[in-house]
């Protein structure tokens, strides 16, 4: 992560005045929820380049689950806080608008650790120049190969470690992560249950990410779902949620499972820098069920995206791999587009839309 | 664990009335503690044995965390309930009494799943025949080698995998598994530190066992003397205890360190069959330090006990393995020697001297 830090230069002065970049700042750490007053849009002049620098024009900034936490001074983070009165961060693709450093070229694509931000000025470290993935549209490719699909397929394949035949449940099925986990475990020939949110995310899971069962929480008892769809018990548990809904798996979980940690967002508004933070009421199941339960953060596996990449880009060209895509249209709009992701209000992955493709 | 049910068949009558045995009766299900109504001591007539049958007339009986649990119907627990108005079930050291099984003859000395009891009639099934171990008495060699030894064995080799130069914290150190688990990763060249309540332990653990270092949970907070004792973070802990104890090592864990879930005997009263239970508070620290998490039962390493076997008993005889007993006298005194375990009463392996060795 020292590195992607170093991708993410405060705005700073010293261009001419004529062209300037608009950002979200980080004003306030959020106590519970992202109040109104924690982050607010500031209008700064474009800096010039020193040398080895890039000029990143953002086209479009990915919302994650995570952002919320990175606003926090959370003890033992993966990465630290992001520093008040400095530009929220986040992922991005960008075009390169300007450069001052050989490996990225102007009108090439890239992706990296930018910011809440029309433009992001970077020494280029932590960014990958990327290829336009031929046959699949831009905001696909970035929605999925990103951060969703890698976080999905180095979850499932390298912690999860799905055999055909195994029973996989998938927690936010309809989410990001989530929709890319519970297929990829389908299309190595699990047997896969999804657990989300309303009939119309369950409808898209049954339907067009072809999983097997799906539970709708809000409308199911989830444990007793679980029982019924997979008597004989969960071998792998791809878990997103936490609390309950984590617990009703947990209950159901075969001797000897996995559970992949990939996230825990019911915990994730206030609990986590506190004391106030409740493990799974069943965490005793590690014991009876002899289970694995494993955690991971995908920037850990950023140096082998190309593995994750083989399979995802073949699986989206051919449309096996299907993925939502709910994009807000402009930088305004992206402090409420994050918070409705903790009230599950996204259908699919959430970017902003911030600069034109061209 | 089907085979070793099948050795432990209730009394019967059919005996000459002459001989009789004396077994602890499970009455009624434990609510909370184990009060007084639960368990009351019985006498009934020995009986014939059937072809295939053997007498085992019982030297020690080991008291162990999870008999507690054996007396309470929980779902998913790794083995059945012991059935009402049956005998309380624990592991027993006995001698052949008689046998009309061939795999055992009068005099041997035996190993199983028995009763607490006098005398247990078994087919044999589940049941060991041992060599007295030479150079090791046999009170310390089945306190060692029935339970205690190969749980911390197969926990800290399979589970955790120490690497010489590892930290590794084991909460309820003085304990009989955690005494042996702490003193097996020093052995494997580690730098280890040990939790336990109260001065005695404490010196035993420091001078006996001759640990890194210890902490007294009841006269120090344990994650500060964590994060003082080992800056670096944790390795590998062997979990013992659970609760606010799991905490205190979950908070100083490092990046991918593992989590070796032996027993949470806080949680052990009354709440792993409802709903009351808490799982760990700072169970996010599964994403945030990547940890893995992993539970197991001794029981599903039987068939396996001779490799901890050839570790422990050279240790033992050596001298290089200490292991502590605390023996409570006389049948009479197993539910209250078994209640304190709970109270952290006990000073080492906890034992019920039964019968004479001979």
């Amino acid at each position: 992560m020292e590195a992607a830090r170093k991708t993410t230069p405060e705005p700073r002065d010293g261009g001419s005045g004529d062209n300037q970049m608009r950002y979200w700042r980080l004003d306030k750490r959020p106590r519970v929820e992202i109040e109104d007053d924690c982050l607010s849009l500031q209008t700064t002049p474009i800096p010039v380049l020193a040398e080895g620098e890039v000029l990143m024009r953002v086209i479009y900034l990915s919302l994650d689950a995570t952002n919320r936490l990175w606003m926090e001074e959370i003890e033992n983070m993966y990465m630290p806080a992001v520093p008040l009165n400095t530009p929220m961060q986040g992922f991005v693709l960008a075009e390169v608008a300007e450069s001052r450093n050989p490996a990225f070229k102007p009108g090439q694509i890239a992706m990296g650790l930018g910011h809440w931000a029309s433009h992001v000025v970077t020494d280029g470290a932590g960014w990958m120049a990327l290829d336009r993935p031929e046959g699949v549209p831009l905001d696909l490719a970035f929605g999925v190969l990103a951060i969703a699909g890698p976080t999905a397929w180095f979850g499932m394949m390298e912690i999860g470690r799905p055999k055909p035949g195994d029973t996989v449940v998938v927690s936010a099925a309809a989410g990001a992560a989530g929709s890319c986990a519970a297929q990829i475990a389908r299309l190595k020939g699990c047997r896969v249950i999804g657990i989300a949110g309303g009939a119309d995310k369950c409808a898209w899971l049954k339907d067009e990410a072809k999983l097997d069962a799906v539970i709708d929480y809000k409308a199911e008892n989830v444990a007793e779902a679980l029982t019924r769809i997979a008597p004989d018990g969960i071998d792998i548990l791809y878990e997103n949620v936490g609390g309950d809904i984590m617990d009703a798996s947990l209950a159901n979980m075969k001797l000897g499972g996995t559970v992949v940690v990939c996230g825990l967002i019911s915990t994730y508004n206030g609990a986590m820098g506190g004391d106030a933070g409740t493990g799974p009421k069943l965490f005793h199941n590690v014991i009876l069920k002899r289970l694995r339960i494993q955690g991971f953060v995908v920037l850990d596996f950023m140096d082998r995206y190309g593995e994750a990449w083989a399979e995802l880009i073949p699986w989206l060209r051919s449309g096996e791999l299907k993925f939502r895509l709910d994009v807000a249209d402009g930088l305004d709009k992206a402090v409420d587009a994050l918070r409705s992701m903790y009230r599950s209000g996204n259908s699919g992955k959430l970017m902003v839309k911030i600069g034109e493709e061209r």
